[in-house]
């Protein structure tokens, strides 16, 4: 592997990041400029000026787009030149590539493939984002030195927050409990479903269980290319283990949304909603505090795997029972990359 | 490109770096060290003591040369083995490479070529230097991570003040003026001449101007092999624009002698001549600090077109009309460096 | 040269170091993860779980072994996996390499060789170790970014203690003094005697010796694969320069034991035995300040020497006198090389 899907939406800044000043981040392993356009869109261009190469991130938002720094050259937000301050005519070679951006859930969505075949349908789906009844956690965003492959298969493995979250969101409980899984043409996911448990540290501090015992669920989506909703549910012991009955818990649906930055770092957006405690600012913000604290002892991780590979050459030596279901999220970026460059071939040819 | 020119003076320290301490300073990418020997003039040689490749920068100045922090070998001036601790006999190859060495302007020269070409007549010309009712400051540097290329371009191109130096020596009403140019066997200037202009914010603090207008022309010269002078006058409006007048009216001549370290890095020596408010070290101190900043601004755009070169393997992809003086003078150090090349074929041959 | 000889002890760690955390140190260019055992002995392990490549120092020391801190997988201390949470199978590749250790003189010794030839009468020998009479100052660790290559020059060569070290054990009238040398199978050594000198700086401060001269020596001796001692003996002026009369004197044996972190840095294990002032911790105290500050003198030198190595990929231009013993060391590590790379074709053939 080692490619990137390309025709795919990529998480590529909070609305939040994009106000008068542009935002310069590497997407893909290719430097990417983000403005808001002051008729309100978001724009993406590449970030070099095609003159001298400096960065268009280096200057400053302006009516008709953003004017580079060194020489005022101006771009819109298509990437075509507007003005050359002391030249009357625009060369042609004057434009810079320019992205397709999408803006949903507070985030700018970048497509970085074939502009011709970005459709907002193909958006992640978050469902509850919105709803009454639910509070929303977002913002939240980590640099990991490492490898966006890495990141999915941690995230598509319930197995390791025994031992990475002891502190957290671990439950010594499940680290014998099987890991289950399912697939269907949209997702797979990968479940442990606990009866009769204790409740999770975390799960006391929102609510006084006593000594009643608990059901509990942890649901790891992945969706391509590397979309992952953790859904964690605790609810009275004994209900059947269905959607309708889910919200009667206590329910936690935590989103990843991974943009490789090169092929070995990889931009962490994350949010969080949640369907109790809302308008609770006290909460959210422990909240907060600990899922940016359980990332970190993932990123940990991933950054020494990354490390370990860069030097062997390789990603493991030995399988077990638990890659399942991260060996095929794997395959379907795998085969997304696999695709993209048959057709690219089918187009040549 | 990205060969240099070596049979050149290139500035290689302010003769008040040069005290009881050697200075290691990396030049057209060699190591070298300069100090000032005991009986009074400047020696440079390359940076390794022969032995066990220790820098001799890490050693002391002793009477006879220097001497190697090791194992105590003294080396002259000119790269003499002088003495060798605990061993009569010095063996052939116990020699260092040193370099010609001129002392003006308070700087030191070096000469990185073939010695017997190093003629202290084609040193630099800085007319005024030391003159009656001209002040100077000295001893700027600054260490651009660069290829002094970019910075001969940036240095040729007036075009970019208004935008990289806004809060400086910039000048909106120059932003539409287009560049003139002439050249000469000796030297090539791009300048514009702005008549009934305000002027520049910089100006203003000099003297009360009121409401007059002024002409101002900005001579942007370059020299081989990196020298750059500018020469910025302010004068009243409407005097014949020749050299007679120029000093009638505030002018500011300020120098870089650009240095390549290495093919991507560069040390950036200024030195600034003006002809007013002579005497006013509080004025020096505030120029000193403007052209300081000034100076850094266009560092950090020559940093980012430097990595985007690094990345892309090419300096650019659109040719501008501000382009011509720059890329003349770009040429004429490939000339140089071609002709170079030449003479040491046909030597060899 | 640049290959490692690996049938050979080197040392791994200070048993102090050695506590409830798992150590992680590159030997010989390769990760191991050293940690004591709960029954008692140091273990040592490639520091890489089979799994996903996360190093085992990540993890924590477990009741049998040690405990991978991303799935729980458990090693023993000879690399077999005993515990897979949540699978009762274990995979045959599911192993870690071992190394064997031994423990001795507050050390642990690692051989990253074949293990069947790991003898513990290999070990180095330290005499006086433990001695009444003797006083021990251990735990002296640093990180030298050289070749050990550069260090064993460096050690085996009393001449540069007069240029490096002026202000710690340096004594300018050991300059001219020639360096002698003796050799045998199981050591050289290079040394300097000195009679009727003035006493070194550090002398005078353990005793008055007012106007006495003394006989000094300096025994510098190499031991394969990369062990240091110096003997440094400071004896009244006129005895035999014999064993038994060396203990007369002020007797300082310093030690280094040197391991290749990688081919251009090197773990900088030292100790230190002395004949007087036994009990006197203000003393070692201050002696331990001055070993440091030494030491980090040699290691400027070194860092500096393998930075010019790295650019012109050779060691040295000029050879010396002083160069001898040196270089008769380094043959002494390059043929342990080679005949270890001998020995393998034979068994490979």
């Amino acid at each position: 592997m080692g490619k990137f899907a390309k025709n795919q939406w990529y998480a590529a800044a909070w609305l939040s990041e994009l106000g008068d000043t542009p935002l310069a981040r590497r997407i893909l392993d290719e430097p990417v400029v983000l403005f808001r356009q002051k008729h309100g869109s978001v724009a993406a261009l590449m970030d070099r000026c095609p003159h001298r190469l400096v960065p268009l991130s280096m200057g400053t938002v302006v009516d008709r787009g953003i004017q580079c720094g060194y020489h005022g050259m101006v771009f819109d937000g298509k990437g075509q030149c507007a003005h050359i301050p002391g030249q009357s005519t625009i060369p042609p070679r004057a434009v810079v590539r320019s992205y397709p951006i999408a803006e949903r859930y507070g985030m700018a969505w970048i497509w970085m493939g074939e502009a011709d075949l970005a459709d907002p349908a193909l958006l992640p789906q978050v469902p509850h984002f919105g709803d009454e009844g639910w509070a929303l956690i977002d913002g939240g965003y980590q640099h990991h030195p490492s490898s966006y492959l890495n990141i999915v298969e941690n995230l598509m493995d319930p197995a390791h927050t025994t031992f990475v979250h002891k502190q957290t969101i671990g439950n010594p409980a499940a680290a014998s409990e099987p890991v289950k899984m399912e697939k269907s043409d949209e997702h797979i996911v990968a479940y442990k479903w606990l009866r009769n448990s204790r409740p999770s540290p975390m799960d006391v501090q929102i609510k006084d269980f006593g000594d009643q015992l608990v059901d509990r669920g942890q649901f790891f989506y992945f969706m391509i290319p590397s979309v992952s909703r953790v859904d964690i549910i605790t609810m009275p012991a004994g209900l059947e283990p269905i959607e309708e009955n889910f919200n009667k818990g206590l329910r936690n649906n935590s989103y990843k949304f991974l943009t490789p930055e090169t092929e070995t770092t990889t931009h962490f957006f994350w949010m969080h909603l949640r369907n109790y405690k809302v308008g609770d600012q006290e909460w959210a913000q422990r909240m907060r505090g600990i899922f940016e604290k359980t990332f970190l002892e993932d990123r940990d991780i991933e950054m020494a795997m990354q490390r370990s590979q860069d030097e062997l050459g390789v990603r493991q030596f030995v399988a077990l029972e638990i890659d399942r279901a991260p060996t095929i999220a794997l395959k379907m970026i795998d085969r997304l990359v696999k695709d993209e460059a048959k057709a690219g071939e089918s187009v040549a040819a």
